[in-house]
């Protein structure tokens, strides 16, 4: 086959460029900047890997978008449809990952696990009684494969189990109440904890504001979804002036937080840096999806993780 | 029955107060130290409800100790039993809530949650790629509640799990494979994942010393159990010289952990201030126990946990 030529976004989950270097078939160029994407796509380039999207990135050679994450919220879809470029995306290669990240966070607020490493900063020893999942009742907003996988790991937890799903007739898990988006609010009203998987809204409007929050109630709340998914305000709100008592965050509404956010020094918040899905078995797994891609791309075998197709082509 | 005088040591877990205040069979006294406990027992109180023992607490009105801790290290077994004192224990009280902390400190190191909180005291957004348990190796070396509460947990986060145990015949529960304290070394060895839930030995001697952390290599070691299992010495030259990735301790040698101790400032160590257990389903657990021994302790109906009873009584 003719030699592909493939970009990498300088902006990478730790394992990919080790996987790509790899892979004798594929011209590998790997810019410092947006500026230097764009200038090797318009070389003549014909795949870019990348979960950053600019613009400037859809030149007339870019016939394949291999995500390096999950989302799809930053493409402009319909211009890639019109532009007959194919986007794949990662789903699914982190999930068994975040979900334990979401335990990470979940545990690090019952367990004041955030108060005791700031205890060590000042060597101070001092107990910290924490709470109990066990008996606690949890809500999973979005059940895609995270979400999925948090269910499943939460099974022998003596914690009472509800999902909210957008498509609850589709669900085929391990979940025996999974509700529609319509039943947020009293899932809410129900739950000790909410946990969110879910993507980022077409309109990145938020799911959970303080109408939530207030029906949440002396609760805990952990988004390793988007940062889009909360109304950062209410929260921060509802943690210093209302009644939740917690927040697990792996994704803020704009990343990176801002310094001057008082979420970094709430001694009931615990944030991490949109690292949920980072592990060395990203690499490799991203990786088998692209072999399969890139075979799919020459011609061999099927596309996997397409979320937009040229018009035309039959599924 | 007679009016039954019961001393509450100063140093209590949470809601066990609380508890005792609501029983009216009692006459409880709460003095402010050691000094207090002596004088009040001295005064006739025949119960003590303690985790510390001193020597000056055996008092010849003193007839029963109801401890609000699981271990039994720190009682001078036999002269209890000479003085005809019963020793009863809150084993199994923390279980759930311990078994929830040992993978809160595990995910804490595998999810480098303390980093991103001291990275939080810097107000700096870092990206830190983390491990996942998926697929790693477990041994859990204790197996009474705990340790089967943790295995319990385990069971669906795909994790090959193995127990030690001092009678693996008389093992009951949900490992497959459990071993005996002789095998603790090819146990290390072949583990990523060491997880202590044991009591202390006997002699407070160290079942984790620098033969096992070179064997468990580039592991992580967790300790919910009791600091005098590990030999700190040894853990904290395998953390800053040797391979080991990370050590999560509810319990130290010496608590409160020695203000000089190399262990506040590691980051991949991460501290709890011996607040495993603590939770508010403490004070009703416990107080379910010391009910029943209560009623025991007059005459009517079964010791619950009793450690120590008086020679010639039918056990």
């Amino acid at each position: 086959m003719s030699t592909i030529h493939v970009v990498l976004h300088p902006k990478r989950p730790p394992g990919v460029e080790h996987f790509l270097r790899g892979i004798p078939d594929i011209v590998l160029h790997c810019p410092d900047d947006d500026a230097g994407v764009t200038r090797a796509l318009e070389e003549g380039a014909s795949v870019l890997v990348t979960y950053v999207w600019q613009d400037a990135f859809l030149v007339p050679s870019l016939r394949w978008i291999a995500g390096a994450g999950a989302g799809i919220e930053q493409y402009p879809l319909d211009r890639l449809r019109a532009h007959q470029v194919v986007l794949t995306t990662a789903a699914g290669v982190h999930a068994e990952c975040v979900a334990e990240h979401a335990f990470a966070l979940l545990l690090a607020l019952t367990r004041r696990i955030g108060e005791s490493v700031r205890n060590m900063t000042r060597r101070q020893w001092i107990e910290l009684p924490g709470e109990e999942l066990a008996g606690k009742k949890l809500g999973i907003v979005g059940l895609g494969r995270i979400g999925e996988a948090v269910a499943r790991r939460a099974q022998n937890w003596g914690v009472s189990l509800v999902g909210v799903k957008r498509h609850p007739d589709r669900y085929q898990g391990c979940l025996t109440d999974v509700r529609g988006v319509e039943q947020l609010l009293p899932v809410c009203e129900w739950a000790d904890i909410v946990l969110l998987t879910a993507p980022a809204l077409p309109d990145r409007s938020a799911l959970i504001g303080a109408r939530e929050l207030e029906l949440l109630g002396a609760g805990w709340i952990v988004n390793v979804g988007r940062g889009s998914l909360i109304d950062e305000n209410a929260l921060i709100r509802a943690l210093t002036s209302g009644n939740l008592r917690g927040a697990g965050l792996d994704v803020t509404a704009t990343e990176p937080l801002a310094a001057e956010s008082p979420l970094w020094n709430l001694p009931n918040v615990v944030l991490s840096a949109h690292n949920a899905g980072d592990s060395p078995g990203f690499g490799p797994r991203w990786g088998a999806i692209f072999s399969a891609n890139l075979a799919a791309f020459s011609g061999r075998g099927d596309w996997c993780n397409r979320v937009v197709q040229p018009p035309g082509v039959v599924p």
